[in-house]
């Protein structure tokens, strides 16, 4: 179905059946309807009760099959059981969507498992796009539309149809964001409860809002995102519009994430996944559901900082020192003001306080003038991407030192957020009204300029396709992977990993398999009589040679039979010697920095690239970065630039730096093949990738993979 | 001067007098008056202006030397260059203590600085416990006296007298935290501003409250805290006495340090000296300056948990996963439920909600007697420690859940934290009132959980005394390091650094000290004709050796004559070589873990031992653990534990755990040695240190150490 001409169809329909209708407001089928009116929906309203002929002046109808025209949107407010064949009335009666509110469905057990499966289908059959269900429905006060019986609507209801759209996974969370949006005098333009989502899921909201004119803020309440790459797609071209997407995903500690069998699996767990996705959806993630409601304050219409450079104006000195550090903490710089700022401060300001950056204007803070200037002339410098603001107590600034923010504001071009700490209720409300961004909490003043930064931010990477092309390269390693898999393969061989990885260009140790100690003793001297040899035991099951005491290292070419003998012995210990294939024969790669390159197949995002220190160790730092595939160089050298131990790629105290371009490509080559496999590799690692020194390339000494399925 | 006794005259004026009273309220003098009357105080009350013969009904005074009789306390409101004066006036006049809010002293230039030092003087001469200058002055709520001008007072007044003590080295911060605890209704018994703590520091404070019995919280804004060890101790003895002290401390981002010559010294910087010092002092160190008002709302009284394992009941499942992933992040345990518990919730809930923990009450959200059985049957989980409960918009439920909620939490006996998100702000404010420690966001609400599980916790560690015992080989110590210092070295060599080290029972690599090249060919062949050698240049003021390329190793004893040219041509080329003593001929060390053990003198926190891994990578992984001097052996493997490389010391991968005991051991000597060094050394590494094999022991195989002052 075209899911973006459904939601058309949701969010302006011409008319709206609620089903289940009742005079009384005490009851869902009651406020909904009345919901309908208090907020001005200008389309046909058709109530569905037998009981009544007429609600609240409305014709009221027995069925849908009474009504006198088609109708656009239903409104199902009935038992579970008889949503199915209400849904299959509503397609009949012309309808192109529906909300179905009741829980009951898949959240219920196997019963309601099966029940949302027969809605499925009624929606299949009639092509409705359904919300829900186990919904709190949706509003849309753009429209006045409000297929919702929340009790957040029966409250005094003030707030106007902001640029702000707000869905959420979980209608308790979303309607309590909801309230407290209210409270606040936010204004949540359009809300969306997507419930069990069994036809319309959470991508599809992200799709339809990042086209949609009324809305420059989407927010949203994630458990789990379903088409990971449709949904990268939609935040980015919201993105690229000038909206900001900003999401609160809930799951972070999920004991549910299946055990991975290699160090890759284990690194770059679904937690991770979604942390890349949401960077290269260019989707600000907060970690508090007060982030929502905030970034609704200081993020209005596309508002945003050009860089992560803060300038802090601050009453206090302690207050500055304190919000300086939680910018550096969050990523921010505080950078000193330039001297020609400091010498026009110095003509507001007296000598002794800081005029750097923090600025502080405790000599002068019951004057408004000279607080407007030291704004102005902080957020005017050259060094300064936005400016932040302290004040405490002063009850006496309330309604006085407006014009002057304002007036700073605009003048320096630049986003200002004012922490009011101990100011007045009412004080803090009129300069939201006066567009400063103002609370009444320093860390949150903070934490916005932080997400302003991050808003304003490039997105990093190419843009990421639902699937690789059909290239002949990918056909071939798909037939390769599917040959495996056939053949009853649950993994893949060092040499059966170094094979492909060999066809991508990655360059892999040279080696020899031997399956008799002649053979061992054969290969040892064809790398030389006194090069040093690596003896493995080829083994595919075995992804963990090392632990297994299948790897002899440093083995002179001489006892090149005898280490055969021995790790073969030790693969067949654990996997049993029919699954042992012999040993590989490799000379000891020259020595260099040992990193991790891996690749995850994730369920809902598809091949993600991962990059990390290498060796024993690899697990216990924990320290990789992984990516959504495919990436190019940039983000490859990005990826590298972020390790904790980013350093050792350099001219580390005195070292040569190592080869990183060499690495970045083998990460891009790698990225090709993880997309070219999608889910028939589950897992794979080269582990370690020796990265010698600069201009020497890298080289893939060993490496493991799990299949996966041939979907 | 005896600070307890001052400060009880500072607390417990029998009189006070006010000098610059006036009957303007708009002016500090007015005001401060005006507060003494309004909060009750019951001493006698001095107005002092020669202006007025009466003010609101109190006889004022011309000056001090008029009043009839000697005055405890004189609160000074004069211009700066007026208060040495006033204060040696207060002394003629009796007064033990003094508050002077005037600014204008170090806090603005150099004249500023010396009217301080004035001041000083004069408070030193007649004994006057001295609060400020330039601060907000203090007040006691318990007895009435507010020796203070902010206008925080002036507003409608409702909070009680609690049990919460807030100490702020930021008079803008105290009085713009001080009017938030107002509008939201908590109660601060006492608030002091100590200004530039010219006389009266924070740790004089910190004392004295330790043993207030009228306070049971201790909550503080911190900038710097001096004489950090005495800091240590009272907040240690607050701590046993079941008090609980908070506090934030910025400046963690401040680029002022200076810069470290040592590894030690760059990892073991003030920001983390500071953490090691509330750690080992039993402080909870918060991050939000709205964690302190929190504080005071979920820790009232002696409330705490007895563990760190929390049970969630939310009426949301996305909500309840929510909090338990912000738990887990702050290191609290989401444990299941026993089977009997989830057996009594399943009377109480349907089948396919969770019960394991996360609790869902959704389906009963509206029933307060079910959701008090989630929260009792939760709570009285012999998993479970503390109880958070989630509920969303539920207006209906405010005066209503209240008694259920105080019920459960009785009735488990464990500390109950309510997000109630959405809801109506009078529901909340009863709940505070009934008990409940209830909040409006589920990120504060958690993150006072781990709060309420770190204060329960034990504080880990010895005492920290001032100084250390003077034991004959302390002296002996100080003596050496006095020598060098007199002899006009700035750092140590190896060789000197290992000769300390062995003075403390720690294990060093055997060395000979070669000053010719024929003296290293001997040496080299006295460790065995084939046993490989380190050579490395002997010379004090060379801190970093292998950056300088002055270290050789695995030199083949053929080759020690070689290798010994080379280093100390190598050395001489950096610091000359009238620098340079010779060069080090020692055995190469057998192979281990390589660590970095070193200590570092801080100015406010004394001595301090840091450990983390060692060789080249040492600084970027910054892996490291500091304390304050001295620990002992629980403290050391403490400190090993909380290595991000922890399991590397264990039986890692299949490898032999390592000798941490003997380590353990290092640490605790160096430790005692540090002590004994006090300021005499300024840093010392120890890089590396080998630890072997479990039960083989561990070897110091380098180290360096820069000196520092004969104090």
């Amino acid at each position: 179905m075209s899911q973006k001409k459904s939601l058309h169809a949701l969010f302006n329909p011409a008319s709206v059946a609620v089903v289940g209708a009742t005079p009384d407001v005490g009851k869902p089928g009651g406020r909904s309807l009345a919901f309908l009116k208090k907020f001005g929906y200008r389309g046909k309203i058709f109530p569905i009760n037998a009981k009544y002929p007429v609600i609240d002046g409305l014709t009221c109808y027995a069925d849908l099959a009474a009504l006198p025209e088609p109708v656009d949107l239903v409104i199902l407010l009935v038992p579970a059981k008889a949503v199915p064949d209400y849904l299959r009335a509503s397609g009949a009666a012309g309808a192109r969507a529906a909300v179905v509110c009741t829980s009951g469905f898949a959240e219920a057990g196997a019963a309601g498992a099966s029940l949302q499966a027969e809605l499925v289908r009624a929606a299949d059959e009639f092509n409705i796009a359904v919300l829900g269900p186990n919904c709190l429905g949706m509003m849309d006060l753009h429209s006045g539309l409000t297929a919702t019986f929340t009790t957040a609507l029966e409250a005094e209801f003030t707030p106007a149809a902001g640029p702000v759209a707000f869905v959420s996974q979980s209608g308790a969370m979303g309607a309590a964001v909801f309230a407290m949006a209210q409270y606040e005098g936010i204004g949540i333009g359009k809300f969306i409860s997507t419930g069990n989502e069994a036809v319309l899921d959470f991508t599809d909201f992200v799709e339809y809002l990042s086209d949609d004119p009324n809305v420059s803020l989407i927010l949203g309440y994630v458990e789990g995102v379903r088409g990971g790459r449709r949904f990268i797609a939609a935040a980015r071209r919201a993105r690229a519009a000038g909206k900001t997407v900003a999401l609160l995903k809930v799951g972070k500690s999920a004991a549910g994430e299946l055990a991975a069998r290699s160090h890759t699996g284990a690194l770059s767990g679904s937690a991770k996944v979604y942390e890349a996705a949401f960077r290269r959806a260019g989707v600000l993630s907060v970690d508090h559901v007060r982030s929502l409601l905030d970034l609704a304050v200081a993020l209005p219409g596309q508002k945003r900082a050009a860089g992560r450079r803060v300038g802090i104006v601050s009453m206090s000195g302690g207050a500055g020192v304190m919000m300086a550090d939680a910018s550096v903490a969050g990523g921010l710089e505080v950078a000193p003001l330039t001297q020609s700022t400091q010498d026009a401060l110095a003509k507001v300001l007296p000598d002794f306080v800081g005029r750097a950056n923090p600025v502080d204007y405790g000599p002068v803070y019951g004057d408004p003038n000279a607080i407007e200037a030291c704004v102005e002339l902080t957020g005017s410098d050259p060094n300064v991407d936005m400016v932040l603001v302290f004040m405490g107590l002063s009850p006496g600034m309330a309604g006085v030192v407006d014009p002057h923010l304002v007036r700073a504001q605009e003048r320096c071009g630049k986003p200002l957020i004012l922490a009011w700490m101990g100011g007045p209720a009412h004080g803090i409300t009129a300069l939201r009204k006066a567009g400063i961004a103002t609370f009444d909490d320093p860390s949150r003043a903070v934490e916005m300029a932080i997400l302003l930064a991050r808003a304003g931010g490039a997105v990093a990477g190419p843009d990421v396709p639902l699937q690789a092309e059909q290239t002949p390269r990918a056909v071939a390693t798909q037939a390769a992977l599917r040959a495996s898999i056939v053949a009853g393969q649950a993994a893949l061989s060092e040499r059966e990993v170094k094979a492909l990885m060999a066809g991508y260009g990655i360059p892999v140790v040279p080696e020899v398999l031997a399956t008799t100690v002649d053979e061992a003793v054969a290969a040892g001297l064809r790398f030389g009589n006194d090069r040093p040899l690596a003896v493995k035991a080829e083994a595919p099951e075995l992804i963990h040679k090392s632990d297994a005491g299948a790897v002899r290292l440093r083995v002179a070419p001489s006892e090149a039979g005898q280490a055969f003998s021995e790790v073969v012995a030790a693969a067949a210990r654990v996997v049993g010697a029919a699954n042992v294939r012999g040993a590989l024969i490799q000379p000891m790669a020259r020595p260099g920095l040992e990193v991790l390159a891996g690749l995850r197949y994730d369920p809902q995002f598809g091949a993600t690239i991962t990059v990390g220190m290498g060796g024993l160790t690899s697990e216990v730092l924990a320290d990789v970065v992984t990516e959504v595939a495919p990436i190019d160089h940039a983000l490859a050298h990005s990826m590298l630039q972020r390790l904790r131990s980013a350093p050792l790629f350099g001219a580390f105290r005195g070292a040569v730096p190592r080869d990183s371009e060499a690495l970045a490509g083998v990460l891009v080559a790698l990225s090709q093949f993880a997309m070219d496999c999608g889910p028939l590799l589950a897992e794979l690692d080269l582990n370690p990738v020796i990265v010698h020194d600069v201009g020497a390339g890298c080289t893939v000494v060993d490496g493991a993979a799990v299949l996966g399925v041939d979907g």
